[in-house]
C-alpha cells in the first residue's frame, strides 16, 4: 500500500492508501467517528462507521489523544463537504505512539509559555501558515535574483574587522585571532560584484543589540544584491521590483495561509510601481508637524514609521539622508555632499523598514578620507580599498530583511513568529 | 543607448549598445585593434579599424590597462569566429578608471599570494567557473527539495547547548549566557519535521578544528533534509536522488564552465542509481587487505577514501557503523544494537564524504539512556526529548556538504576555491 502525503491525496481517489501523521482532532456522532490527521502537508478527515460502539477500530480510535502519531489506512473518497474535498474511509489505524498531556491545548497560552515550547508550537495551524509564507518569500527572493542573472555569492559569517565599533557585534576566538559575526555581506558583495557584475548574498546576520522591540531579532536573514555600474536610482527600482515580486508570489501561492492568518490582503494588492519617493529633508517637516520630535540627523523610529503609514497606504522610499549619520562607504550626493545617496524602503501599515541601501563610494581618495574620519583600522580595509584601485566603478546595492517582510506579508505584529527558532534578547532556548 | 549585459548580447544584433565592464585583454594587428571586455556575465570582443594609428579612439585604446573599467559603445555584429559568436564594432570607449599595476598577472602566483588577493582573484576565468558551478549546485539543491514538497525551515546559528564537547565549537557571549555557533541544524530539523513532515535547512555551519587538509573548511555550507516516518533506506535513496539531480544540472547547465576547468565529465556521467551499498563491516577487511591500518571503530580518512575510489568508480554508500563511535541520537540496528543505522556517501575519485546521515532514535527511554551515557546536560535537551513524548515517529535525515560537492563537480583538489571567501586555519582575511 502506498504511503501518500495529504497534499497529494487528490491523485489517489478510489485507491487504498496509508497516511502517516498525527492526531489533530477527533469527534464522535452516533455510529460515526471522525478522525482528522495532520501529516505536515495538510489535514485529512477520516471516517469510520459501525453499529457496535465497541468495535476494535473504535477502541483504537478511543485511545487516541491529541498529537498521537498514527498510520491510518483506508480508501480515498471525494467528499465535497470535507476540508480539502477528499476524505478517507478508514479501514485500519496503527498507533505509533500515544501522546500524553500534550502541553499546547486549544485554550489560550501565555507568550513565554509558547516560546518555551516553540518546538511544539510550530505544529499549530497559525504558526504553520506563517512559516509556509516564510519559505515562499525566501523562494521568491531567490527566483527573482536567479531569474535576472544575479549570481549567488555566499559571503562569510566569520569576519576579521570590526566595522564600526564592536558594541553590537558578537565576538569569538578564531584560533589565535578574534573574529566577529557578520552584520552584512555588503563589503564582500562589492568585491564579487566587480567580478560577476550582478551578485547577491543571502544568509543569517547578527546584531548583539540590547533592544527589545517587536521588530528586532538578534539573528535574522537578509538578502543583499549588489550591482556594478548601478546608481541609486537603479537599485531603488530593483528594490521596488523585488517587493512587488514577493507580494505577487505570496498572494498567488499562499492565499490559503493568509486566510488562516485572517490577513486583509487589500493593503498588499494595492502596492504598485513606483512607490512614493521622498527625500529625508522633504519628509522631516511633515513628521514634525504631526508631533514627531525627530530632528535633522535622527533615524526614523517606530513613531515616525507609524506617521508615514498615516500619510501613505503603500511603501515609501526615503532617500538623501544626512551623510554624517550614515555608514562611511556611502556616496555623497553630487549637489549636496552633506547628504548620502542612500535609500530606505518603509513598508506600509507600520511594518517598518524592509530595505536599506544606496550607492557606494567608488573614488579611492574619498574612501580613504572617510576611513580616516571614522577612525577605522586601515589595514583591515586594504582589500576593500583595492576595489577602488583596480577598475573602480560606481555601484549600488541594498539589504532586504526577510523577517520584517514576512511579518508584513502575514500581517503579524511581532517578528518572533516569522522564524522557526527566534533569537531574542535573553531568549536562546530551544 | 541601452546598457546591455554580454550574456544578453545575441538579442541585440545590428543594434548600437553600451557594454559596461573591465578590460580583460587587448591586442593590435595592423589597422585593427581588438579589445576583450568582461562584464561579469561573459567576455565580448570589440574591434576598431583605422588607417591612422593616432586616431583618437586608438589613443584611448592605448591607454587602457588590464582591469581598467570602461564603457564601450558600438554596434553588435554576428561573427562566427569571435568567442560567443558576436562582436562589437566599437564607436566609443569611455574609460571609467585606469587600473595601475593590477597584481594578478598571467604569470604563476603562489597560493598564499592568491589567497591574500582573493577579492581580485575572483575575477580570474577559472575562479569564475568554479563559483558559477557553486551557484548552480546551490540552486539545484533548493529546486530538488522545493520540487519534492520539502519545506525550508531555517535553523538557528546561535545555539545554547554544547552538544558533545566544546573543543570544535566557536563560543560567543550571548548577553548573560554563552552561545555556540551551530555545527548542524539537525536537532532543530527533527522538531520542524514533526510539524511539517518533510523539511530542510540550508545555511552556514562552523567547525573550529585545528586541522589543515584540502577537504576541510572552518565555515562551510550544508543542506540538511529531515523526514518524519522515513527509514535509513528511505533517506539513502533520497541522497542518491539528490546527488543525481545535482550532477544532471551541472552537466546540463554548466558544461562550458567544466570545459574551462578541463573537468573530465565521464566520471560524473557514469553515476547511476543505485550506488553500491556496503556495510562498514563488509568494507573493513577489504581496506585492511589493501594496506589500510583502519580498525573496527575508526572513521574513514583520506587513505580509506582513496582506496574506495580504487574499488569503485562511482559514489558508494557505507552504512551500519559501530554505534560506540557515532552520535548519541543514532538509531541502533534492530538485529545488531552495537551498530548504528547511519549512512555515509563517499564520492568517487577520492573527493571524500559528501553525505552523512541516518535514522534517529525515536524511543524516549533509549534516548534518555544515551544522553546519560554521553554525560550530556539533560536540561539542554528537554525540548529534544519532548519530540519523543508527543507523537514520536521513526525519522531520518542527512547532511550534504556544498563545498565538497562543488570540488567533486569541478574536479578541483582543494576545497578553498569552492567558496568566495574561504575560512581556513589561520586564514580569515580578506
Amino acid at each position: 500500500m502506498d504511503w501518500v502525503y495529504v497534499e497529494d491525496i487528490a491523485g489517489h481517489a478510489g485507491r487504498e492508501v496509508e497516511v502517516r501523521g498525527w492526531v489533530y482532532h477527533k469527534r464522535s456522532s452516533g455510529k460515526v467517528r471522525f478522525l482528522v490527521v495532520r501529516d505536515g502537508t495538510g489535514l485529512l478527515q477520516g471516517t469510520m462507521y459501525s453499529a457496535d460502539k465497541d468495535a476494535p477500530l473504535f477502541q483504537t480510535f478511543d485511545a487516541l489523544t491529541q498529537e498521537s502519531s498514527v498510520l491510518v489506512r483506508g480508501v480515498v473518497r471525494e467528499e465535497k463537504r470535507a476540508p480539502g474535498g477528499f476524505e478517507l474511509e478508514i479501514r485500519e489505524i496503527v498507533p505509533v505512539q500515544i501522546s500524553r498531556d500534550y502541553p499546547i491545548t486549544p485554550k489560550e497560552h501565555s507568550t513565554p509559555f509558547l516560546m518555551e515550547h516553540r518546538h511544539l508550537w510550530l505544529r499549530s495551524e497559525k504558526q504553520h501558515a506563517v512559516l509556509r509564507v516564510r519559505a515562499e518569500v525566501v523562494k521568491a527572493i531567490r527566483d527573482f535574483f536567479d531569474g535576472r542573472g544575479f549570481r549567488l555569492m555566499d559571503t562569510p559569517i566569520l569576519t576579521p574587522s570590526a566595522c564600526e565599533g564592536t558594541t553590537t557585534l558578537f565576538e569569538t576566538a578564531y584560533f589565535d585571532q578574534k573574529a566577529y559575526l557578520s552584520q552584512s555581506g555588503q563589503l564582500y558583495n562589492e568585491a564579487t560584484a566587480m567580478a560577476f557584475g550582478k551578485v547577491y548574498c543571502f544568509g543569517p546576520t547578527f546584531r548583539a543589540e540590547r533592544s527589545k522591540t517587536r521588530k528586532h531579532l538578534i539573528e535574522f536573514w537578509m538578502v543583499e544584491p549588489e550591482v556594478a555600474f548601478a546608481t541609486l536610482e537603479d537599485i531603488t527600482v530593483l528594490g521596488e521590483d523585488l517587493v512587488l515580486f514577493i507580494i505577487d508570489r505570496v498572494l498567488t501561492r499562499r492565499r490559503a495561509d493568509l486566510d488562516i492568518l485572517e490577513r486583509d490582503v487589500k493593503p498588499l494588492e494595492r502596492v504598485a510601481k513606483p512607490f512614493p519617493r521622498l527625500r529625508y529633508e522633504e519628509i522631516l517637516p511633515r513628521l514634525q508637524e504631526k508631533g514627531s520630535t525627530i530632528k535633522f540627523g535622527d533615524d526614523f523610529g517606530a513613531p515616525e514609521e507609524a506617521l508615514l503609514s498615516e500619510f501613505y497606504d503603500v511603501p515609501v522610499c526615503i532617500s538623501h539622508f544626512p551623510a554624517a549619520v550614515k555608514a562611511f562607504y556611502m556616496q555623497p550626493a553630487p549637489d549636496r555632499p552633506d547628504l548620502a545617496l542612500g535609500v530606505d524602503v518603509i513598508a506600509s501599515e507600520s511594518y517598518g523598514e524592509i530595505i536599506g541601501g544606496g550607492q557606494r563610494i567608488h573614488d579611492l581618495d574619498l574612501l580613504e578620507e572617510r576611513i580616516r574620519e571614522h577612525r577605522l583600522p586601515r589595514e583591515a580595509y586594504e582589500w576593500y580599498l583595492d576595489l577602488r584601485k583596480y577598475g573602480s566603478v560606481p555601484h549600488s546595492g541594498f539589504g532586504l530583511g526577510v523577517e520584517r517582510t514576512v511579518s508584513w506579508m502575514c500581517g503579524i505584529k511581532h517578528i518572533r513568529e516569522t522564524i522557526p527558532f527566534p533569537r531574542l534578547l535573553y531568549r536562546i532556548y530551544p
